[in-house]
């Protein structure tokens, strides 16, 4: 496999990226990739999905107290094919199938080295400013963070690795079982994802709130025991556990909340059982006004996640043998060009029908 | 041992309690022991601490939930001397010295089963309505929460036990160990408590913050590394945690908010390194305004807790072996007349330089 | 429901008990029940299996320390039908069909108290010296430990929640869940729990050992990944390994030992994972030559189950959702008469083909 | 700080280390350094401790299934001064006194990721062959393995962190903390070090075993609360038992075997409570006989170590705050001659009166 040379050329001459430019603005240029590293691979990206992080960025050019100040390219749910091979790589090939974990830990400090990479301060994850993202034709990508993808799992599937890594983390800090069970506070993206994960965990029974009727449908034709309609106005939290406790049948040992806000998290403290857990997934608003005395005078624990450590390969077993099916969380398909780019990030914006948006490159 | 007879007509007359009658209204008045059941013995009162909870109960007839609805005896961290023990009671002889544990849970239920029996739906706590406490010449108590302390623990520590247990219980909860540097918010007695057991746990480093220089200066004799004197007003959390940085020199593993604030418990997540924990022991309000989404996104994770389970032989160890000593925490005394209960309370509502008042009967 | 009256001597006239009075001698004969107590139900019994441990108390009048030295009613695996009720039981009634766990702990010590009530030291178990057991018409049983089955559950199915609870409470010991590949040395009636548990837990790939090819092909139909035959001679164990290696392709990260003899412990051990676990289950030798060092020296730990803990509502929930169905492990049915007891003895005591064998009654 | 040039030649020249050559020969020879990585540091080394496997290793050119094929440098327990330093370190700075960890791990790997690094297959691990150990005058060193001490704690100590990480490790994995009753087996270096550190972490009352009286009188001195003398001889694990239960006077909750034979291990499982723990930190024989299966029908665990992970920080702070003295364990000192590596080695092998051996360099 040649490493710079004619075919080079060609390479960087067919590589573009969506990059975001400004607010509201993302446009198709050219991307030119850094030489191949001896343990990088370079990906030929086919199939990328749009994450409410993407939106955000695109809204506001930041996220989460990151601040976007160069263009950066976008992107990081994502799978594709490898195209060449650093010098030093063995564990893949050329014409692998793969999805990529986005995130390059230091592997140094303490929290790489005490099994928490997640946490690392010099993490380097796509799409997180200063760091390029992988909505590209081609990406340069350590060869360890590429997980090579089984013949009956596909490319769209690969790019749901990454959302579906977030409710495995989930899972794994709430410690679900076939003892638990597990109310789910919003049916958006993340909250199915969550909702896969905590049934292929063997969750006993799920129950899953929302203020949207037809999301709550996808809830149940996916899979979950039980759904609540709420609606959105602050007040009504008693009401709402009430119907969430008539609807569970049985105490709540794990509530994930997957929106985010004062009211979710304080329907999410007063439902759970004394000595349950609630996990913080959404992100909906920074500061919340919440019971928190009396949930922890119940010894309801709070656990908060950041994206998620080691879940590819637990990802891509559950995809493998059918315990999880994610094909149906993808609502819609659009090419790589600047005018379905915009139309894509418009669609996965207002969020109506739509679950998960993906480009096939 | 006689039970009934000439002796128990003797015991009875003299059995005089403190009853919470109304709003700030304690009268000493008769109190009628039941029969002694066969796994139960007598404790002859010898000390008796005054616990927040009774001053809040006191001051409003509720507390954390609980309405005083019939006159009810006060009182629940005791230690005193065993003048009766029950047909089937082996462990214990009249004349022992024995710390009480307040708390008789149901031992069937699932939490109780399962090793928390803190978090029994059915427990029967000293002075919790409608259970009475034992701020009283002499209670009856199962013997298996009677424990025996060693010649070289006297009463008054025996009573502490039971603060004290709050410390341990929040220290396993968080896990504090010899690598544990630990950030306490108040340093009223329930911080102090804290402190000591993180100390005994083996903390690496203690950081103690009040808004009271005097508080801080004792909790500087016992034994902090640091303290941080804060404002009270709600703005200034970043300085605050600026502070406490610099003062703590290392990062923050657990921090226990034993104030119970939106300030403190915003200060608490702000200043605990990702991956820690936040352990909420203080009940100041309700309901907080606090930045759980940017402490859940660095896993930051928050526990409660309830009381405490099986800390007595800690506690009694602790104290035994030197490794704590509480004593100094002890700093008014009282006798048991109407008028000395009248003034204790006042004195520990007052708060200002008492840590723990204590009845000696 | 009256209790004592013309009902009641009809009761006891027909109540009868397999009794074991001596090596290899057991007698269907009399046993009187005694009176209810408050907490307390009675059990008309249909369906009770035979346990290795009944086989091994048969022959030898002891097992695992434990000596028959006054005649005992045998028999611990049962489910039955509640004929009456205590004065103070309010979760059951008359007609409910119950399994029963066999243990009746203490409730009161260190390790009940701290959620390892298997481990109470002064446990009252079915058929274990001198606690009479429940192969009888009728017996009486604390309320808190029968457990209503669903409609979709039978009787026999609630007789199985004993040996399945072994199976439960190692994989919950061992921590099996959908990232564990599972290896089980023996397919005898524990093993085939084992793996049957592993499964519900979502254990990720399961292979399982034995000397007995029937016994593989059994294990086969009900769910094993892969089976491995090997000798029973001492010699071998790196054989054995590498040929279970080959057929797991994958780390071994839990071995359940079901056996319990030197070879299939030397074997288990070489074979998991450095980090892994061994979870030994099986009782064959009190003393084992192993390998012990290098095992430590990969981290390799060894933990070993004692019974179980809190394992019915589990089992009753996997019965229920089909996620185990242990229907097929009955192999043998016989009726309780003198003849039959005596056969079905012989049955499972010479076990080739017999996995249980069930009574009803 | 220049690299290569007239300095490095004189280096290289005085650059001696203690090879291994052959069974029973340990020769002074030449060691030529690699160049210096970007992330390493140069060590002048100062203090240089002998470890059993070092003896090991000159006995029999073997250890543990590490075979020594080529001549190798022997030594890992170390510390020395920083001379050099690569082009990117910015943590240490020439002069800088450090201890050192030996051994490099990939980072890479599941258990590297997974937070248990000391199991990486791809460790290098200081005189594990075919890495070259550290009893030289310099070696070089990643710095992220170098730990810088405080000026309270000299550069022997610095070495002896080596051994007292083992006993770290061990006092973690077992949980070892203040309601924790510790037995000993065998009161070697590594007997001594495990209870130095069990104080460390808080243990409630430490009870230590050994077949030589003079050894437990060090024990005694160092802080043991009880001793036990016993007979080598196989039996008698009884009488062990029945005399090391009435020393304790408590149950006991862990017991290291830091000698690691038959007899140690049969009296570390059956001296053990339920639900307790056994860690195997000696490595006496590679098989035992022991009775395992009553150990595991009584929960009693049994978890092992290999080396340590992240321990020198702890270490480093025990040494800091005096609450670990290690320098009563240093009982003999030795030049860097080739008589004196000799002599000091032999006195290690007798290990009489010796506990840790030292080279100043």
């Amino acid at each position: 496999m040649g490493r710079g040379g004619e075919g080079a050329v060609d390479m960087e001459e067919e590589n573009m990226a969506a990059w975001l430019v400004g607010i509201n603005t993302l446009k198709i240029q050219p991307f030119k990739l850094p030489p191949l590293g001896p343990h990088d691979v370079r990906v030929q990206m086919k199939a990328v999905g749009i994450c409410g992080s993407d939106v955000h960025y695109l809204k506001t050019m930041s996220c989460a107290g990151f601040v976007v100040k160069e263009p950066m390219v976008i992107g990081h749910e994502c799978a594709g094919v490898i195209s060449e091979v650093g010098s030093e790589v063995k564990s893949l090939v050329v014409g692998d199938r793969v999805a990529l974990e986005p995130g390059i830990s230091c592997l140094c400090c303490n929290y790489c080295k005490g099994g928490r990479y997640n946490l690392c301060p010099d993490m380097k994850f796509f799409a997180t400013p200063p760091v390029h993202g992988s909505l590209a034709n081609q990406i340069n990508h350590p060869a360890e963070l590429c997980f090579k993808l089984p013949d009956n799992v596909n490319l769209e599937e690969g790019a749901m690795c990454e959302p579906l890594s977030v409710g495995i983390h989930a899972c794994r800090r709430a410690n679900v079982g076939p003892e638990t069970n597990v109310l789910i506070m919003g049916a958006g993206p993340i909250g199915l994802v969550t909702m896969l994960a905590a049934r292929a965990f063997g969750a006993r029974r799920i129950v899953i709130v929302d203020v949207d009727d037809h999301r709550l449908r996808v809830a149940m034709s996916l899979g979950a025991d039980g759904v609540v309609v709420v609606s959105p106005n602050i007040q009504g939290v008693d009401e709402d556990v009430a119907q969430i406790h008539k609807t569970m049948c049985a105490d709540i040992d794990v509530t994930f909340d997957c929106a985010g806000f004062s009211k979710t998290m304080s329907t999410a403290l007063n439902a759970t059982r004394a000595g349950g857990k609630v996990c913080l997934v959404g992100m909906g608003h920074n500061e919340m006004t919440v019971p928190l005395t009396p949930a922890a005078a119940r010894e309801v624990d709070i656990v908060g996640i950041f994206r998620y450590k080691d879940t590819w390969p637990l990802c891509i077993e559950f995809l493998r043998t059918g315990k999880i099916d994610v094909k149906p969380l993808i609502t819609h398909r659009f090419g790589f060009s600047q005018q379905e780019v915009e139309e894509a990030f418009e669609v996965s914006a207002r969020g109506s029908t739509a679950i998960k948006v993906m480009f096939n490159l």
